[in-house]
């Protein structure tokens, strides 16, 4: 049985769509056992009885706007977030998934659930969606703002684990994200990182990439030289992706043949919509710390929150968490 | 009369793309004249005579993948590129066009044209594609790799009175490009560029803008704090933007309805690439130099080049040069 918990209170429709990406999740696998922190009463509002779902009460919740969530997480132990990460400490649950805001589950995951002996940062690490061949791993898109080489290595080496173990790539290819493809190009940093990534054994290095050819080239994954440069390159990616959804749409409705198109292609635009959403893929994973922590979109509706129900569910499964910390053992 | 410089042997399809171009720009304008350094039998293949064009004969050029441009520079006194710029220095010509690398033409900016005295950096400014209600300017993307606080500020104020007078922008409004959009957000030299920029009286500061809004915002200008971080938001922009046409092309294929809604919407579509492909904008200012320099796109086809003529055209029109100077004059 795989134990996953879930901060049923957090994300912006919670908890109707958390509850109900539990209800789809939990009749999808057999051997899933979820527990729900929040608010009883406002969670068996949605929530379809299973012997296999339990609730924990935790009255209160880290609001989507908390500008202090160390303080937040400290004085209120009430929180759903805080409550579901403990159980994750205390290995009542195998992982936990959470719509609540980043920074506070960054805090929560280095607070309650703590770095892996070892590990000297945690990145927060999404799934790009699939264009191209396959969907990426970019890391870290905001837990550290600075990163040393060593850390970007760190990082290089957990998520080359992970996608082998869980996204079941062989071999994963490893880009190192820059302003141009040749060695020698960016900043201190960048060089240092190449170096230090090029002469990495663990890993299969693919050299400086662009973010002009990251998204269509072959890498699994996507580092980046630190967590400042990481955001910039995810939330431009999100922000174009708007930008011109927004920009098809004027021109579509521009003319008549345009709007007749339409009618013809309508499903294939809601496809392109939903893939470049990101709901498939479920959220981001926090890798670094003890536990497997999903943090799912935070405008999640239940199709995505059961996608990163199962993201944690797979990532539990895999044991890859357990792997690296077998890799690191041997290297202390 | 305005007189342009043209580099007609640097980009990818150069002479021919570059020549045309001219023919296209010269017809347009009356007041126009036009000079090109290039390889006269080259040139004159495609150029369709007038008493306003000329040719300055140029026998080489600067490599498109030229690792080392200074050098190139300064060895080879033949180069269209040099040539071209020369004539700006010299005040033959009020302002040059080129195709040619980037890192070649800013290194030879500086070299050849050189700074504007009280100005201590140079950039590249971009015109993004209009997404929104405008066309936005992005900066600095790459000219530096780090810049300090007072350099962002002396870009943004540079940036202002270009907008007003080229673009015809009423106060534009300049946006601090950052990981959060919240005053505090960022690194050390976010937060003291914000600071800066929020106590300047000759910009309208706008805040941090988040690269995720910053596309459909009210923004007429977009400061990085470094043009490491301006060249990554940029290449993230131009990256998304292919990656999701691609992904567009597979679900229009993927059934019957998306192939007929094709047909229709072909030229919407059309319309959407043209648009997203910055033909239409021209190219990127050089800021900062005693001279108006517009690097155009390296690919750019006839249509682009001409629209690169066009704005170095109206820019020189402006006189927004001149009234930087005088500004810049009055503070010393």
């Amino acid at each position: 049985m795989i134990k996953i918990a879930i901060d049923a209170m957090g994300g912006d429709f919670a908890p109707q769509t958390i509850v109900e990406g539990v209800n789809k999740s939990i009749a999808k696998n057999d051997d899933l056992e979820l527990v729900l922190y929040g608010v009883p009463e406002e969670i068996n509002k949605y929530l379809v009885p299973s012997d296999r779902v339990s609730i924990v009460s935790a009255l209160t919740k880290l609001d989507m706007g908390e500008k202090n969530p160390i303080l937040a997480i400290r004085r209120d132990k009430e929180l759903s977030l805080s409550k579901a990460f403990q159980a994750v400490h205390d290995k009542v649950c195998d992982g936990v998934v959470t719509a609540g805001p980043t920074q506070g589950v960054v805090v929560a995951a280095h607070m309650i659930i703590k770095k892996i002996p070892g590990m000297d940062r945690i990145a927060l690490c999404p799934t790009l969606p699939k264009m191209g061949t396959k969907t990426k791993l970019l890391l870290d898109v905001g837990a550290n703002v600075e990163l040393k080489a060593e850390h970007v290595m760190e990082m290089a080496k957990f998520a080359s684990v992970y996608a082998e173990l869980v996204l079941g790539r062989e071999n994963p290819l490893v880009g190192l994200v820059n302003i141009g493809s040749e060695a020698g190009k960016g900043r201190a940093q960048e060089k240092e990182a190449y170096k230090m990534l090029s002469e990495c054994k663990d890993i299969n290095f693919y050299g400086n990439i662009e973010p002009k050819e990251m998204l269509l080239s072959d890498c699994d994954i996507l580092v980046a030289s630190d967590g400042f440069s990481g955001n910039l390159v995810l939330k431009s990616i999100e922000g174009t992706a708007k930008a011109m959804s927004s920009v098809m749409k004027e021109e579509i409705k521009a003319s008549l043949g345009g709007k007749i198109g339409y009618l013809f292609m309508r499903k294939n635009l809601r496809n392109l919509k939903n893939r470049m959403s990101g709901d498939d893929v479920g959220g981001a994973l926090i890798f670094g710390v003890d536990g497997v922590v999903v943090k799912a979109h935070g405008a999640s509706n239940a199709y995505a929150t059961s996608k990163a129900i199962d993201l944690c569910y797979r990532a539990v499964k895999s044991q890859f968490l357990e792997k690296i910390k077998k890799g690191l053992n041997n290297e202390l």
